[in-house]
């Protein structure tokens, strides 16, 4: 993997860049589309490439691990075989999902013990483990095995939490550079950035992550539940200490706003389910602004849903027949608005990067985050 | 509309036709895929064009009545302006809907007084009305307001009912012919065949139908619980008796099987929810047999699930992927299936037309049976 840093904008941290992995290109920022179980849910792969324009999708470990199992994966040749992606893939390394389980897990020195979710059988993830399975899922870009704080959280845990992270990275990075990759293409391992919304051990943890020298970081454990303005202090303290000449992935982030924001403080590649999570209840975001097509106004609104995108389910289908779709829970409502929502992230975060080339994001990020984040 | 019949099979009473609508031609026999509230579940309106390849898709008066309902529709250009298909479109009369609801209906002579299915608010549908509904839709085909027999149904009941279906379609014919299209294409009335599997009351309704001359007409009232061979004795009895020079249709039916029988007893059009319905259960109609991706043997099939079909879903996506999503219960599962079903669905009768225009529709059905309905 090899990123090349094209440019800073003056008036910001924003940064224009370029991600090169074996199965392509990624220009950065980035957004993310969520393939939870190997699928964008309600997402066609064509459109993923055709109408979304997607550089790079994520796989969640945890789930993949459940169903199909690693035995499918391998079979089929990874993830990449499996389910026909030929672009980049991200994996994450189940952590998130295994401490979403509350009762149904518990975190040792030696890893997390959990549940299924599914039929209720025991599993244990260790740091070395999710390595190797995510050989077998086979990403471009894995991540380390990390405790993701909740929030709130207080400074004690937080502080015993980082350094497990840190000593769970230690041994992630030693399995990894010990390991080969399973499939014709190399795999990238990148640490996490804990410490809560505390700013010394962010700093503290930062610094730690800068030193292993990995190709990528990530800022993790945000996003969570604090204030927006929290978020923003951290990801300033992490970003001056992460490494310029590497891609900086800010973990499960966010809205519109949230995405122009990190984009502004230095950061490269973002991923959220919010864009699909949302357009199955009705909320799309649009080059005009929000809107809740729920709202007896679309009904015979008869426009599109947004003819600015190239994108086929955006230009095609109105407004009214969405709202219809919508209302009567009928499948094609959910693919419509998550294909739509999914195309307007990836144009937002390639307007950005025209921004940040022409050197004006940071007189244009107020407007746009005005625009976008507007109720229609 | 108009029908050209091409040719009759020597060895059968298979059709090979052509209608003409003002949204275009449909080359029969034809499959008309569901449309049930203005979408094929699961499909986007190009994949029914590009994929599937269906000429006419069908629309269900009841559910458009219910929602969107006549005003939006009526501002959209009718159900084409709607849903933003292009293509010739039919739609049922909400009969079969409305009896279908049991004790929230009532019927008389006057028509069938029932309640909504959402909230419970009351409703009447009568042979004007659902006239007059049928034009704000705006199909190209429109179907007579009839009563759908259920089975089994007593001889007198068969006989009083198809008397009063008798009754109500002349009064569909008076309110039709003294109406006009609201939109700038003509539209066509199908009156239908009922007479449950009495062979003396099918043969006087469809005495009584063909008398009506009017450019198309349909049998229904089969495929409600029969055994097939009753079906096939009653389309012999009725499709003896409809003039050869009009389009024949079979309502709701049905399987591979079911089809290629219907056609070979000169039948031209049908219609059936379950190539969706049994895609959502994960029931495959393919070219080489029946799958049910559910089991077990396919979970480390990594071939397409049928690459003789022109269609993305089928050539692009493997067994093993589709199983793991129908088994996670993933969207995209059901969106694959359902493309694919449809896709075999309308291959079937573009085969059975070759065959038909080769003359050897009658030495092929047989093993197009055995291949099509074989559990692989």
């Amino acid at each position: 993997m090899k990123f090349e840093l094209k440019t800073t904008d003056p008036g910001s941290k924003a940064r224009a860049g370029k991600i090169t992995t074996d199965h392509g290109e990624i220009l950065t920022p980035i957004f993310m589309p969520v393939g939870t179980a190997g699928t964008v849910k309600g997402v066609h792969q064509r459109e993923l490439k055709d109408d979304i324009h997607a550089q790079i999708i994520l796989g969640n470990t945890y789930h993949l691990y459940l169903r199909p199992g690693l035995d499918i994966i391998q079979k089929a040749g990874g993830l990449h075989g499996f389910n026909g992606w030929d672009k980049p893939l991200l994996t994450d390394s189940g952590g998130y999902q295994v401490f979403s389980l509350k009762e149904m897990r518990k975190i040792t020195e030696e890893g997390a013990k959990f549940s299924s979710h599914i039929d209720g059988s025991k599993h244990m993830f260790s740091p070395e483990y999710v390595m190797d399975i995510q050989r077998i899922i086979g990403a471009d870009i894995i991540m380390a095995f990390d405790e993701c704080t909740p929030y709130p959280c207080d400074y004690g845990y937080a502080e015993n939490s980082m350094h497990m992270t840190h000593r769970w990275l230690k041994r992630c990075i030693k399995r990894f550079d010990e390991t080969e990759p399973i499939y014709d293409h190399t795999q990238s391992l990148f640490p996490i950035v804990q410490g809560s919304v505390y700013p010394d051990l962010r700093k503290q943890s930062a610094e730690f992550i800068a030193e292993q020298n990995r190709e990528g970081n990530a800022i993790g454990g945000l996003s969570v539940g604090e204030p927006a303005e929290d978020m923003y202090a951290m990801l300033e303290v992490v970003n001056d200490i992460l490494p310029k000449e590497k891609p900086r992935y800010l973990m499960g982030v966010g809205t519109p706003e949230n995405i122009l924001e990190g984009i502004a403080l230095g950061t490269d590649m973002f991923d959220c389910v919010m864009p699909t999570r949302n357009a199955r209840n009705g909320m799309l975001f649009t080059t005009e602004g929000i809107i809740n097509i729920r709202n007896k106004k679309w009904e015979d609104d008869f426009s599109p849903i947004d003819p600015n995108l190239d994108c086929y389910s955006s230009k095609f289908y109105t407004k009214a027949y969405l709202k219809h779709l919508i209302k009567c829970k009928e499948m094609l409502g959910s693919q419509i608005a998550s294909v739509h929502n999914l195309a307007f992230y990836i144009w937002l975060v390639e307007q950005a990067r025209e921004h940040i080339l022409a050197g004006d994001f940071a007189t244009w990020k107020p407007k746009a985050i005005k625009q976008f984040m507007t109720r229609l």
